[in-house]
């Protein structure tokens, strides 16, 4: 009998995601309790080195940190989303960390009242996603016919874009057919659309408005 | 006859020792290329997604982003540093990551301007150090009596503390006994002692009078 697995998560958090959609592709049940990053309860911070979430309850453990997370379900339940060859399974963990990169850049954008600032991350943005259209193949997935660990990071990656579209044309995926087409697969699929509330979006454009930057 | 590894380095990067101490405790040889980050080389530039080191060519393959280059060469070369079970590994895994957290926050306090940006950073660290006492056992290394990759990723936290403390008290890991413990442990190891140049230190405190920062 396997452990309980209990996600402790914030509804907007891309890291979050990672997690629900690795979970969703091993087709295993878990809980799901939403604290406020406002308001973080003592039993939180407690168990939470840097205050952060995802945290993964696995019976009396505690896993944080989104990478280790998903390497670890993805160590632990089939099917295997990582490749078998050690050098592509090496440079998968880099790409995850590339798209945590970008995450840090959209925080920027979708944050800062800072015009430099805002500037600057957008310019990031457009020099990563560069560096992203360059790797990417044929798809429909990161590499190739297997989904992966770099597809279930890059999916919370390109939701952003879905709300950004809303409010204002960054450019920042234009001229980027491989991008482009790799951000229709991944929003068509289930474990990705599963991995967020049913109005994601409508939360997500409440929380810039009342951050109320330079991209508002 | 394994893939010759050459590491893509910078003289003062901790994330470049993290590699070489691995491969110390690996007992491998592989050859090192330092390039010079104020100004760097086209070539470098097209393989490094990031525009950073370590990189880890092996054979005809280039690896970047520390994490999974420590990965890779654990996974691939004896003896195993991450522990067998597979939650003790993502814990292992999420502490690396702290370990680059503390990293970042060591980075302002010993290259920002900026008073109050400092006195956040030193913050921070303290707070972090606290956490770092709290999950600390026995010793000598992160998780007892086998020397782990957390233990690479802490050697080179740590080394700047020695460069620090000629400066100026910073008072940061003041009070932590399993840490300061910890500190002279690593210090010791040979794998540690080899992972810089044997004038580090002289060049880490050139590095902060360039800098000129609140520290200095």
């Amino acid at each position: 009998m396997p452990n309980k697995l209990t996600l402790v998560s914030f509804d907007l958090c891309p890291y979050v995601q990672r997690a629900a959609i690795v979970l969703a592709e091993k087709g295993v049940p878990f809980a799901r309790v939403d604290i406020d990053l406002d308001n973080k309860p003592d039993w939180f911070l407690a168990i939470s080195p840097r205050g952060r979430v995802p945290l993964l309850r696995v019976g009396d453990d505690v896993l944080f940190e989104s990478a280790a997370i998903v390497e670890y379900l993805d160590e632990t339940l089939a099917p295997r989303l990582h490749p078998d060859d050690a050098v592509a399974r090496a440079r998968h963990r880099a790409w995850m960390d590339f798209g945590s990169a970008i995450l840090a850049d959209i925080w920027t954008v979708e944050t800062t009242a800072d015009r430099r600032a805002f500037t600057g991350a957008r310019a990031a943005l457009n020099e990563k996603f560069a560096r992203v259209e360059a790797e990417l193949g044929e798809g429909p997935w990161f590499a190739g016919a297997a989904f992966g660990l770099v597809d279930a990071v890059f999916a919370p990656v390109f939701r952003y874009f879905d709300t950004f579209d809303r409010i204002v044309d960054l450019g920042i995926l234009d001229g980027l057919p491989k991008v482009g087409r790799w951000r229709q697969a991944l929003a068509a699929r289930p474990s990705v659309r599963g991995a967020v509330v049913a109005d994601y979006g409508d939360r997500l454009e409440r929380f810039l408005e009342r951050r109320g930057g330079v991209l508002m």
